[in-house]
């Protein structure tokens, strides 16, 4: 997962989107890029590491001009399909800098063609840079020196029509200006706002609105899917629907665990809808058993919290805050003759054994994936003295990989593939378990806007939107990653090269 | 204030101390050091930054040993009277490092006879250098190549009769062991613990007992006021009250704000502690407006939570997390030919309109000490929609600087100096203000170890527990502190000498 | 002026290319990098530095593959024209890296072509940017998938066709080979190698020979003016003519100042030559002043060491190493409330008294451009004792700027420039001055190879042998030099930005 | 070998030391280090590295005061004893810094009594440290807190008592001014200077004159055997005889190889004493082999180029400069699976085979240690085409170790130990063979001072002016180098520890 923002004003834009980075930092913690443009001259830093370390004094003073994007990589593990930092860059046609969010699921193809057909060189393994050389192939199609806004939403079209998969971008065309679009089935977020200041209006494009807000601007509204906008070097903005038949189908895991619970994604607060989902969760314990002898509510900090206090309410039981989080975590160091070990859970977490000793324990978390975690958790528990330790999920049972952008394991990794929920109870150690049901949390989501029908729900399901994604799809990806775990070092020389124009 | 480790074993150290040194890291996240001991070398890193940030593999490489300390230092604005980082070091005698947490009120006459009779130079503001060079001399004045237990406590009863303030600290003689201290006064809090091993016992000290628990080790007690102890290299422990007539003054703030809640201080959970606040609290808003109109509680995060909710939970209404929290604040560079800006809270905290919009709202935090954030946060709540604005501080009024290693403002910059708590609620823009009252916040502590008889309260009554502390010194604490931020890029360049006797 | 190498084997080459660039660091000691090819892969570093302190272990971990090329660059002041690293990159098509030395004189028409007509973006004021999308763009013309020598060997006659100047470049194809071509009047030179290795036949290009020698390759030819040559991924060679009407006019500052002693050029041992600008240098002083009271002759280092032995042996008087070099130079910090000081040339040079202590001395030096750090030395020379200070030029007055990518000053900085013998004589302090004669200076490096008709003497009589050098073109020069002398501190920020696609 | 620097003066002495540091560079290069004083305060920076990046803008700024120390190291193979950076310091008595040059015979003594007696902890293997706590804990002895120029002097006298070997030391006493002294056999180098500026005279203290003339200070003398000399802070200079029995035993080896040429040494100026061993090494192949048939003389640069010139010239052939050395060398890396390869003199230097081919050559090197150098240079001379490969060293065989602090082989390692003339040739693989003879040597040196009687000629003769350097000594030595190789990558961690009161 990855966040992204772009920026145009009547004033220089680098403190703007490095604030607006922090702000969506959450989505991806593993590097940072930002390209800025002024007249005809792109402005470029991007490095493994956190905002606040990737950009000091020297980097922001060369982040010159108005107008820019920005970009937060998740850490992707087992596959270094996204593993180079963004913004990527295109000298032909016109200088063009990209920036991107999700997935494409036909990127082998693409990959092929851009190669073949199109002589285009693709020195790293990011999805990203198949996105950004198709559109810089359909743009050159044109072969305008003037371009025009419907050349480049032509450009767009033609994208939708090669791409398939996940996909929010946003790219600087060098004296042009900023487009944004995103992919047709709407799966990964993206919004745009406008902000009046004493030279004019600016607009900004980001995968929150929490980045909107924190900057002063005013959410406009989603991008819709399919949709691409653009806001010229003169800060017009134009919109046009760039594909046939598009349709929102956004992914459901933003509103259980990735998003920020203050955005409002298509529509519907995060915050709201996780307030729902301990509703329906709640309305589940109380409907299975209704004469629960649950004493208290812990959430599994931080994200659980908001749907966790709903439960205990609805529940009717104490809500406490049972686990502490360590917010230091530091390295594992492998001194000489060592081995790697791996950070517990335990440093992470810290139970206050006063909540849980001889007592009945609900604990609450967003979902349940390889269910390491969760075993972890619940033994914790017990060791801090709790009498019975029962386990809560935000998230029906995930089951089935995701293509889309979010870092997941393979389906044999995940712990409710192929099982039932007694089965997973049983490997996780609790003594009961309550998955959230899959309409219930559609409908947690879809009560903040009904206007949308349908979601990506595959993890849960294996339904994907996209309706090319076959089981030797996913046997692939299943190859590919662990291919690329065992040529991790490999991996790791080529997540780090180099490939630019000026030092 | 900061947080130390300290740590003997039959293994090398390096490791534990850092995982240690992140568990306290909320105690001061400017600096962090550690030296370790092996034979008859010292081995030292240290740094500005983050612990995860200070230490590479490289460092890691060379703190060997099996014997240690850390040191974890705060961002003392206006005064560079610790803007060092710590561990420090004197080859003369034996070879002696030493981290400590805390202030000295008599520093400036230490410093005098120091170097007029000792003939010790000091190439700090520290007063850790300060307490160092004391010890040193004193175990210097022994004169003896084979050190015992009883020379070392004689130093450490020396110390104690010649520093005035709040100290504990953690020092390594080399080729004899650790030594662990704590001032006669008890303010400042040390607890150590032990852990057995295949190898045989191993002991640990700590600021807090969070680092014991998340390395292990089992908590034996606090280190008691005065007293001193000492893990030779053989493992065997010492232990023995150094000071003539101790008691003990537990500072309030710890358990106030300090300390992680999940940690035992003097006997006392600060979890629990921080629940009996919001007790009290709630008590006092319901016998002070038992018709009050509140519709939600909402605490100011991280700190305020756990009193927070159980004020919710006294007055009956819903607990909601209305303020979200970035976690990834970054920096605010400073581009030629602008003016430095400040980061506004609205960068650190994200109001969730949902939860504010025409209800009031009661917000609850730790404590108010300037009151310009209080202010910006009760604004925050108000543009959210907020009818009304309560504000509630499980502290009392902070009144009265801290002279005993907590960085607070001058008295003029308290924000409750010299007025009335009507006064301050206007000044801060609520519509009505709670504050605890001293009573019961001691008891509220004081319930967890009846055997506490006196805190250090001064920030809240001027009561300064060692006696020492006059109008005069004060008055001279707040014209250095102004000097100082005068001087700051003067003391910007002291802050970071070097003296070393190896790169 | 740079230095730049090629290199295709069966073996990785990232160590010999770094060998090799130390080898002709003396070319450019501004900035250094190298791109290595991998199957489709590229791998990039390059920053500003010496060679050996650009390249750390982690960066020659990633330089992976079997070819690659490297560049050193010459810090240009006064102008940006190249003042960012190389090699240069462009991703369409196939992946085309470039490394370059050497001027265009028509760059500013190419690069308005390449924005107009090719959409190509240009994000430096670098020249080799303009080379490298002059080719990338003829080698796109052709649009096959697998490229053939003849595709290539048709794009660098394009070139040819397109840019006028000196340049030697090196570059590689992703996928299909090293590529080298220079430019059709031979100004630059460019010369290549072989070496037999138990894998097989592994050829290099280098700016001199010595980087051959250096690496255990034989030197086979110069590349002919407007000659391309080509090693294909299979290590086959490939060579062809791609200019109409070549012709070889090889700079002359080259054999006088920048190349190393021991390279060889268009056939000339640039050792001899400078030898044999002794001879005639020292014929002259004998015809020009027969009875010359000369009593020792000091040759200022290190270049005109080789000429001034062989002007004392001719004129049968002693050769004296009067003054020392300090390798060490370091930098000259600003101070707050300083002003920049200059480093004088007494910091770099220190006179041995005894050497000129009542003696006539006869100091050498391989040429005067501006004349200030001649009169500096000559003062020195004087202050050390000597009794009268004589002056004797390896190289004719330098009357004109250089257009061909030697960093020189502008006609008005020249202290030759509308100057006699004696007035320049009488600027820089000299009791007397000897130039080389032009047809003397161009004799002494024919010898060497009688086959070279024609040399660019630009810089000694105004002749451009490109012919569109121009009084316009010159006075542009001057004025963009002196703008961007004003806009220094902005150039700086272009100087450092970033454009890659991966970190 | 080391280069020491201090100064005292009315002005910032950062920039000064930092110069004069690049001054003497050519006596180390391994790492640098500035101490400098203002009131009480010492600041430091210290690093491996040449001084030019060691120290930027940042460091300078901290460097502040009117007084101040300076050093460079010679990386010293095989051996840890000087693996540590200078200056170095200790807090106790007064705050002492030190930087030192030499080597001290009885370290190990010492180390031992200033553990036991005056219970001082030593950090490092250096005996810079011992150094330094000795003098420090002799003025520590005299114990008053207003030093007196009597007092110092005392404890030089007092470390002259306790030390033996070779050793040249600058010191800081903090609130008192500047300390210089040389051991009472004067085998190392030390003079110093002044300076008149408008603020007052301004002195300086360097391991070579031509710190002094670069820095625009005029050399008044060398600092006498035994001699101590103080620049107390008002600018007042104190000289004193501090040992019993002084005598003059300069180390030969700074005149044949490690001075600069341009410094005055003991008197002798360096020049001249090199040009004198060329006339001697002349008259000895003139007087063994009168009818030789040497076509030319061939330096190996650097240092040879003085002596070799006068070789030439007495023997009426010529001198060619045919080798030129790489002033750029790099790394070589080891890559994965790769072993570590030597760099051979190859890529240091190139053979111009003109004056090789068919040539009988006569090479003059400095002197012959191990004897892998020379036998690879005649291999190349060979190969460049040579008829005949003569070899002459303008000192004497080496033939035992130097325990003075010049850094150089164990006695086995030496190819003169224990061999003749001839059996040396045939090993280097040289036709005919040429040493200086020590009588020679010795004289060449002292006709620039007849005061000058004896010399430190150790490595030629097995004499050692100290007395205390027996068979067991040495063997010792060669036993802890040996054991110093073999864990070298342990002192690499020890090397690089931090012991610093302030980050």
């Amino acid at each position: 997962m990855c966040g992204i923002v772009g920026l145009t004003g009547h004033q220089p834009v680098n403190q703007a989107i490095y604030d607006a980075l922090t702000v969506v930092q959450h989505r991806g913690q593993d590097a940072a890029g930002i390209m800025t443009c002024e007249g005809d001259r792109l402005f470029l830093r991007k490095s493994n590491g956190l905002v606040r370390d990737v950009f000091a004094a020297e980097h922001m003073l060369r982040l010159r001009g108005n107008m820019g994007i920005g970009h937060c990589r998740y850490p992707t593990a087992g596959s270094s399909s996204s593993s180079e930092a963004q913004p990527l860059y295109t000298n032909s046609p016109y200088g063009i800098a990209l920036a991107h969010n999700g997935n494409l699921t036909n990127a082998g193809e693409l990959r092929e063609l851009l190669y073949r057909e199109d002589l285009r060189h693709l020195n790293t393994d990011s999805d990203s840079e198949i996105l950004l050389n198709v559109f810089a192939h359909e743009l050159q199609r044109a072969g305008k020196l003037k371009l025009e806004a419907g050349d480049i939403f032509a450009a767009v079209s033609a994208v939708h029509h090669r791409c398939r998969g996940g996909y929010a971008a946003v790219a600087l065309i060098t004296g042009y200006g900023l487009v944004a679009f995103r992919d047709p089935w709407g799966i990964r977020p993206l919004v745009f706002g406008v902000r009046e200041t004493e030279q004019g209006r600016e607009y900004m494009v980001a995968s929150e609105s929490v980045a909107l807000s924190a900057l002063g601007f005013e959410l406009v509204r989603d991008v819709a899917p399919g949709e691409g906008i653009i806001i010229d070097s003169e800060g017009q903005l134009h919109t046009h629907q760039c594909a046939e038949g598009p349709s929102a189908n956004p992914c459901l895991f933003e509103f259980v665990y990735f998003a920020r619970p203050d955005s409002i994604m298509d529509d519907v607060s995060v915050y709201k809808a996780r307030l729902r989902m301990g509703d329906t969760l709640a309305e589940k314990i109380n409907r299975e058993w209704p004469d629960n002898d649950i004493d208290v509510v812990i959430p599994i900090p931080d994200t659980s919290r908001t749907a966790a206090l709903q439960v205990a309410f609805q529940l009717g039981v104490k809500y406490r805050e049972g686990f502490m989080k360590n917010r230091y975590i530091g390295r594992t160091f492998i001194m000489p003759g060592q081995k790697q070990r791996k950070k517990s859970v335990r440093q992470k977490l810290n139970a206050i054994d006063l909540e849980f000793r001889g007592k009945n324990v609900l604990l609450v978390d967003d979902s349940i994936v390889r269910g390491t975690t969760s075993r972890e958790i619940i033994q914790m528990a017990r060791d801090a003295g709790a009498k019975n330790v029962y386990f809560a999920s935000a998230a029906p049972p995930v089951r089935y990989p995701n293509v889309y952008g979010i870092d997941m394991p393979t389906t044999d990794e995940l712990i409710a593939h192929g099982r039932s929920t007694e089965e997973v109870c049983e490997l996780i150690g609790a003594d009961r378990l309550f998955y959230q049901d899959l309409p219930d949390l559609v409908e947690a989501v879809r009560i903040g806007n009904p206007g949308l029908k349908t979601f990506d729900t595959s993890v849960f399901d294996g339904h994907y939107v996209t309706g090319d994604v076959s089981e030797e799809y996913l046997a692939r990806l299943a190859r590919e990653r662990s291919d690329a775990a065992k040529s991790k070092k490999d991996n790791q020389y080529r997540g780090v090269i180099d490939l630019h124009n000026a030092s």
